[in-house]
């Protein structure tokens, strides 16, 4: 579909306060196309296993996985592509989003409270999306969906156990025993 | 700017549970167009604190309130505009998105764990942003993203105390005093 990959790593998760945030960051990147995610900060086996659990039910092969040193992912990345790190004080998504090379791995990084320093100089991109405070999960979804331009929302998942069937009213569901 | 004025309903806040993602429903609403949101479940003192604070800092006039009896608040807004709930089973919203009025006040419906089956029949549309399981606030942001067509990325919050000068490095932030 595309010449590129996106993986997205998740910066500094806190296994109680960030439990539920880092869930939504990881199945954001999974419906909006990322190929995987890579988190940082405390280990959470229970995280890991939520977003599995979907990827088996729900299909694809998104995978996840922890790497405590997340410094050593983005300085080998450079090799691999670009590093697109999404903030409120970067450049605005629509004026640099045409300048992100559409080649090799793009790894889209979004951080929890408070980002280190280096992450913006190690990023290729500083990438806004809106200079106001909100959440990393909305500017994950709006920068996958502009990278991609809407065609994620249409993906099929190979291997989907459960398949929604789009309702005006109400809730149907297909699924497949295997 | 637009003829149409957004509201967000989200539904069945936990105090705990759910104190950040809802945190991140309202930002995202307020930082994506929206004009106000309404909140039903727990009533969360300190949830509507930290939305006020953020308006107050950085500008707009974004307001929030609870709602025990969201019911009421779907019956009576059949008077005011269309309301447009958000749920993975829905129609995607690109095949929906140009049947939406855009006049008066649009109610966006965004549920937390488990969606009443009557929202669904109050709802003049169950749109999904994706028929994948992920997060109430992508697709918040997504939702309206669409629905405003990007231009709400640009809007200026009236008022800020705190501005943003977009950076490709670092950060770099305008205080006003007043």
């Amino acid at each position: 579909m595309t010449d590129f990959r996106v993986y997205v790593l998740r910066l500094g998760h806190r296994l109680l306060r960030d439990a539920r945030v880092t869930t939504h960051v990881l199945l954001t990147a999974r419906a909006f196309g990322a190929s995987g995610a890579i988190y940082s900060g405390e280990r959470d086996a229970k995280l890991e296993e939520t977003v599995r659990d979907v990827v088996e039910r729900w299909g694809g092969d998104f995978e996840v996985r922890y790497e405590k040193d997340w410094r050593s992912v983005l300085s080998g990345w450079k090799d691999r592509g670009s590093i697109c790190h999404l903030t409120m004080y970067g450049i605005p998504v629509d004026e640099c989003i045409d300048e992100i090379p559409r080649v090799g791995d793009i790894l889209v990084v979004v951080g929890s409270k408070k980002v280190p320093r280096d992450v913006y100089e190690l990023a290729d991109f500083n990438i806004a999306i809106g200079n106001q405070p909100h959440s990393e999960v909305a500017a994950l979804a709006v920068f996958l969906d502009r990278l991609f331009g809407g065609e994620e929302l249409k993906r099929e998942f190979n291997g989907a156990k459960i398949r929604i069937i789009p309702q005006r009213r109400g809730k149907k569901v297909k699924v497949s025993k295997s």
